[in-house]
């Protein structure tokens, strides 16, 4: 049997295959709650332990620290067979497993030596806990992004952390992040008071019931409803410092390990819009093939415009696939295809191209299917919101581009990262 | 003062200033009510006495049948008006205002000699009729589309109207048309049976709480929501001869008088979708230019992101403009500036041009405003839903362009309306 | 009988349309020999005298000087008619006329007050210097365009004029100006020697044959190439006192007065291209609808595909049209519909929206019309290259998005013209 | 050391890095003479030597025949890596080797069984000489397209084959073909006399210097000029029946081996325009980080405009690069990626998209580098007129599109080829 996520990940190893085998298992779930929990703009509550019983929330987390094992391939092929079923909860699961970024890419550091005697002992101690947790179940939000705006870095983080007995006192907002009050632990990125760069930026595990923790109000999203993405506010909330990981400089140190996509796994993102997109346009071939018109019998398919249409979608959601799959291959091939700078400056540019074409794949189905499917509530108009969210998610394709541009002409990269005080 | 219709409309006569500042007097009552209609999804009830009061249900009946006698440029300057403050109460009183075509039409196509003597005071009276009506206060719906599709023609007709003692007896079943449940009087397109072309295409008057008339379900339309569009099944509903307009080839003829945009109006539509996106357009650059970046304190709008997508959306508004005051132009100039058929070609192709450029419009706002505007139901989300509609409404711009194509290349035309039976 | 020019200017005015006549008149002469001058890429000498002879060359400087009395409608419905006989040849009877601004902002920048007692006298005499001789019959190439690039102007002079008995001296390069070797006289910009801003900028008449000026060599131009546009170095030039203007800021004042397109003409070089466009789209639909296939007999043109790319030919010629009226209207009505700085900026942007129109226009013709018309010398492959000039000529259409996305967000206008020292 | 071909082929056999460095040898030479062999529109006669010497004729016939035995991937970095030095030698090159096709999937369809008893030895025998003598160093100029046009098929046969004593005459005109008066051998494809479908396809070598066969007059091609594309004329051509493959319906049986894209190759011509626009984008990134503004002293590639060019070329140089690696792992991966129907309807896209994003690269190049290299023959110049090529070459992307969206709605191919008399 093929499995939904092989239409990405077109061949698996035979442990890629097990691992999809789990996630081919949730789809059903997830698909039939989608239309309601979009509806309701609520995280369908279920599927935390649909998830977590199907041993998914450690997907990426290695073996060793008891998780499935599993690697970008197997996340993009994940996110991306999800998002065909349900795209709100295929990005809460991406956020959430961008949280073992968080374990990985430190460990990676260490084995680069980039972290002296001193740090080393406590650095492996806070990634090993991220890694563990996971892998034993804990929902882990990754929640980083920030309303305040940067000019020179893609994120800017406004949230305090002060030292305090025995730990920390975070103070801030944390504007987006999915799984809000869903999640069992918030990963919150922070900046060290008094610093002023990103090597004050610091990680804090924070339970989503702790004191000062509070959802902000739910926001009326116009896509990805469901994936309880409307952040929180940290009011004196109290952090221990075994819970935190605040050695100077280990962010940054952290994130130079990353292979490509920001910090090692957008690509993932970009997989649940196109699992959308393919979904909206399989729904739209066969509706189209299915109906006829009345005056000559033939199906609407094949009226000169709705074949200029079809043509068009299936040209965009192969784009979609190409760069998609291109990402996949640089950031995982060994040895690597290209340098790491390469890599990098592919994403500024496939990210949005991706957004923009799954985007595309909605309009034309939009288009091509009428008033008559314009509608709030089905595949249509439901993946027309789903997917404009693409083009707003991380960075718009003009800034990407522009991102690259400067890479390809000055040297120059744009910061993923920056801490501001306001 | 500038009025707001002065923004397509840019130079007016004295009385179609007088006429647009009854427009703009009711602007803000449709403002006010806008967000909450949309949220709802109904029509605001207090617009029809609003609009009744100010006189403007009569907006383009002549004068002699007791309306404003405003003409297509009063119609464009009103519903570009009301689409800034609100797309569908302004789509719904557009619907209204083409009820007048079926008034007017036969009064030229009289004129012109198209009837002879047995017909003509038949057509007459029901003209007189539809337009003394319309001015005396009658919302009166204009209801037309069918869910049938038909591959020939743009609007397909299988509602049937047999006779029946003294009159007419309907059945069929109108899948859009905006003002259901709220519209006076339903004018309700419907083949007469047994005849299978457009000569047996017929106008019938019906009160919207006639026995047999039923409003179906409100569907959860992706925009122009509070437009009440659902439209009515019609259960052997009983219509009393002098209510209809049954003369054969009638309805045929009364098409041919028409200037360019199909049934002479269809330019009024577009400028719904015109004020939309222009007001989308205004709320972002003074979104973008009151924001600033935490680092620099500069304006977010001076991004070279933003820069390239303000230029790009201010390309694009300008673009629908363009198109829209020429076709204004070309269907009211006297004399004619180019011949009807070009008239009428050139609105095969501008229709769609400027409801592209007012979705791209909604999307550059949606990109350049980022998540935090990526709502249901502020100005951005509100407006890309609202201004997606428009890409599918009559026809997207990909038939468009192949219709005017065929128009070029072999002299054929599309036709507007067939008759099916199913 | 309708003229050529009235595709673009509709209506026009008795004395305009006498004027269109005399123009009219000379298209079958440039028709004839446009093919050889492309081939040849030398200016076809004949025509100098062509034009003199129908008057043309005073077709912009008022009657009072002895010219024919038209304006802005006038030139842009010349350059359109001749573009479609030889793109060339009206884009050098274009720089030909816009050196008639020099003459006619300076007498407006008079009459608004914006020179003291003085400086009047002196303007005065120079500008109707140049009205005068032009009419009389000089060809008066306008140089302004040189190689070195300014990143804050359009346009940036490093030619300078030191002063010497009785006059100046001038040395410097021009690297662009069409009718090179072919105009009596060289209307060139400079900047004052020790001067540094656009205040310094000064215009001298030098003959064609005056000591010091030598033809650049012929460049191998991929477009219009019968424009005669390679320039002139300047060495040692002697330019008497009389035949210079040089009061400081004189320059800046006179651009002032412009109404909105550049200094106020270059809706003509758009309508160039328009008119060239038109020519290559007519030559197309004819070739394609006469064209059969050989399995069914039907035209060519009729095919799905060919349908498609003319309907999209025919969106964007009509597009190119729509913003070449609408700057006409602009720039010519009284009084102004728009305040001045709304006229720039339109300009901005719909300069590059026609050029790229009509650039569109000749690739839907290469793809429809396929291999056995891609060649260099037929109507399409030198329409191609015609107009892919357009996309070039003064900027590009990005760049003139961004300048309008700037003025639209902060309030500053680019500079068209810089004084830079090298 | 990185070959040039590895930019399109990333990981080489050592066999196929082999023939690679065949190939990077002669691209010295090819680089020298393609600006003026550009300029004189012809091709290169010492090329022929120079690839037959380097064993380059015989690239893709199996080393069993005296071929080098590559295969597609072989041919594509070939072409590639020749594209970026002289496009039109890649091209008429890549013609020769499709040559093989005819030798090749013969071969495949006897192992496949498609040929019975009687016909398998004759099939064999024309297969095996075809191959031979491109190995032993015959240039083979594959001769098929004609100027009739049919609307079912791409390519339209109705050059006539009749039977003459111990072989055939042939009649007819062969509109476009690469290396017309310079191959040795014109393969050309001809319909049998009598025959009305594809079955009567046959093929047919011709010798240069054959009685009845004339060149036709070199055209002044737009792009590509040095390809000596002219084609021929036959008129009362004998050909030996040994050499001619006239089995009825061994055309399409062989056809129907073909793994992908058409014949099993053309992936290789797309190549060409990928080699050429990399060549264009590298020179021009080149030339504006040197260039500098007069008054900043910056780059003139890091202006906005500049940047947001530059990002638009990069990213439509990728996605030809996207495009082309998928089509030639999904024509040469083992097992199949794909079934065949899918490759095939892959490269209807993927063609059109390719040609299109090369041909953007070279307008975006054209537009960033200004009037100044707005030349004939510079490299920016040349590379939009010989990448125009690619939009019209085998069909636009506009008719790829439509026959994909074909195959998605109907299950019906487009014929490749067709037989048509006149």
């Amino acid at each position: 049997m093929t499995l939904t996520g092989q239409r990405l990940v077109e061949t698996m190893t035979d442990a890629e295959r097990a691992r999809a085998e789990r996630v081919e298992a949730v789809l059903p779930a997830l698909r039939a709650a989608a239309a309601s929990a979009d509806a309701a703009a609520e995280f369908p509550s279920p599927h935390v332990a649909l998830l977590r019983e199907a041993g998914l929330l450690g997907l990426v987390v290695p073996e060793r620290f008891g998780g499935l094992g599993g690697g970008l391939r197997d996340l993009a092929a994940a996110t991306y067979a999800m998002g065909g079923a349900c795209p709100s909860t295929a990005l809460a699961f991406f956020f959430h497993n961008t949280s073992a970024s968080r374990g990985l890419l430190p460990l990676e550091a260490l084995d680069a030596g980039l972290f002296d005697a001193d740090e080393a002992p406590v650095v492996r101690a806070f990634a090993e806990k991220v890694l563990t947790r996971m892998a034993g179940g804990t929902w882990m939000a990754n929640f980083a992004s920030e309303e305040v705006k940067s000019s020179g870095a893609n994120i800017a983080i406004a949230t305090t952390a002060r030292p305090a007995g025995g730990g920390w006192v975070l103070e801030g907002v944390k504007s987006f992040g999915c799984a809000t009050g869903v999640a069992d632990t918030y990963l919150v990125t922070a900046r060290l008071d008094g610093t002023d760069d990103a090597d004050g930026l610091a990680l804090f595990l924070v339970p989503r019931e702790a004191d000062g923790v509070r959802s902000r109000d739910p926001w009326n999203g116009l896509g990805m409803r469901a994936s309880a993405n409307h952040g929180v506010t940290l009011t004196n909330v109290f952090v221990p410092a075994g819970e935190a990981l605040t050695v100077p400089g280990a962010f940054v140190r952290m994130l130079r390990m990353s292979r490509g996509s920001f910090v090692g796994n957008q690509l993932a993102i970009s997989a649940v819009y196109l699992g959308a997109a393919q979904a909206v346009y399989d729904f739209t071939v066969d509706r189209l093939t299915r109906k006829t018109f009345a005056d000559t019998g033939r199906p609407v398919a094949s009226s000169p415009m709705h074949q200029m249409i079809i043509g068009e979608m299936a040209e965009r959601l192969e784009t979609a696939y190409l760069w998609a799959r291109r990402q996949l291959e640089l950031e995982t091939s060994e040895p690597p295809l290209r340098p790491r700078r390469e890599v990098y400056r592919q994403w500024r540019i496939g990210k949005g191209d991706i957004a923009e074409a799954c985007f595309q794949v909605a309009v034309g189905a939009f288009k091509a299917c009428g008033t008559s499917a314009a509608t709030m509530d089905g595949v249509i108009g439901r993946g027309l919101r789903d997917l404009a969210m693409g083009l707003v998610m991380t960075f718009p394709a003009e800034r990407g581009r522009l991102e690259a541009a400067q890479m390809i002409t000055s040297d120059r990269e744009n910061a993923l990262f920056a801490s501001v005080s306001r």
